[in-house]
């Protein structure tokens, strides 16, 4: 069984491709952003509440997974950015070679940000990278404070912490500084921005960390092109 | 690239050992459940209730899957039954030579009930049989009602499904209807429980299908062994 060299070699392959697509990320200035998470955990309500705080002339596209359905990209078409639905019809995570795809009609000098949420899946989704500029990674607070030390992978590779459904905070056995702690043990440098995407708190807090992120990419394009 | 002959034959692998462990525990009357869910749903909640609510003369058995800690075998060993963690090191699910191999000290003609922990994980668990008599699946209320259609493959394999933290139902948006409607279209025979693990809603209504399927379990045992 030659399980092992074969995955590596999907996994170079996939490499190659997202370092493609990521060169032509920072060409153009386009700053991407993928999104991992359980299934349920907020990442379709981030990009909800994201997209409606967005102006409407923003160019801003949203490429979402899912193993069935286009519920997602329903849910985030109405609020008047392209959107386009990636179903993998079993796979468990979205690849380089799946987005490359899906980009091949966006001229990516007309898009400033592109959003990607990929399948819900705390696991898969992290060995494969996206040519991204940073993974962010969901945590809603009913999923118990050791998720990252449980699933290391996408805690260690991942920019930004959001931790979601602090509404519910009350109901549930959850201790905020266990998780904090918790995430950092697995990644030390890890940000963290506490949000409830239904009431809305931490919102604003998650919106200057975006528009930051979005000067320094901007900042990354080589001068000519600017 | 021959990535589909090859994930066939580690799967056709995994069906000879998983057949052979059904085998092994019919001939011995175990029941053997395979608990599968998201991240944080509630599956080592609920095995701590489980094991809580036994006598403690039962012969009862629990192997518990992660990538990383032993966390969870921590919190089911205090309930006073065996139990052991399998640590997969990055591997998303658990396959049936990981039981095997696990279950190697365990002289099965001691055990009635052997409690497998999945994975948190709602995709690749689905596609490995354990030799287990039934997959449960368990879905939380706060992950949102369209799961079944979205994941389809581990909601149409499970016998059961275990609606969990029911006692947040007032604080998140989510139709108990739709789900139960939604898990019906994927698998039309499912059985559905509804609990809350934290509050101990609807513990006995599970509880009396575990044994239902108990004395299911026994009675499929060769006359000879009985």
């Amino acid at each position: 069984m030659e399980r092992v060299p074969l995955e590596r070699k999907v996994l170079n392959e996939n490499d190659r491709i997202a370092a493609d697509l990521r060169a032509r990320f920072q060409e153009q200035g386009t700053l991407c952003l993928n999104f991992i998470s359980s299934p349920g955990s907020g990442k379709t309500s981030l990009l909800e509440r994201t997209l409606s705080s967005l102006p409407k002339g923003e160019r801003v596209a949203v490429l979402t997974g899912d193993i069935q359905t286009e519920n997602d990209a329903n849910r985030l078409k109405r609020y008047g950015f392209p959107v386009k639905q990636i179903t993998t019809g079993g796979t468990c995570h979205l690849d380089a070679r799946m987005i490359e795809r899906h980009l091949a009609d966006w001229p990516l000098e007309d898009l400033d940000l592109l959003f990607i949420e990929n399948v819900g899946n705390l696991v898969c989704p992290s060995s494969y990278d996206l040519g991204e500029e940073a993974k962010i990674v969901l945590l809603s607070v009913t999923e118990g404070e050791d998720k990252p030390l449980k699933y290391p992978s996408i805690f260690f590779k991942s920019q930004l912490m959001i931790l979601n459904k602090v509404d519910l905070l009350p109901y549930v056995p959850f201790n905020v500084n266990a998780a904090v702690e918790n995430a950092r043990k697995v990644h030390p440098g890890i940000e963290i921005v506490k949000v409830s995407c239904l009431k809305g708190n931490g919102l604003d807090e998650w919106l200057i960390w975006l528009e930051k992120k979005r000067q320094a990419q901007k900042e990354k394009q080589p001068a000519a092109v600017r």
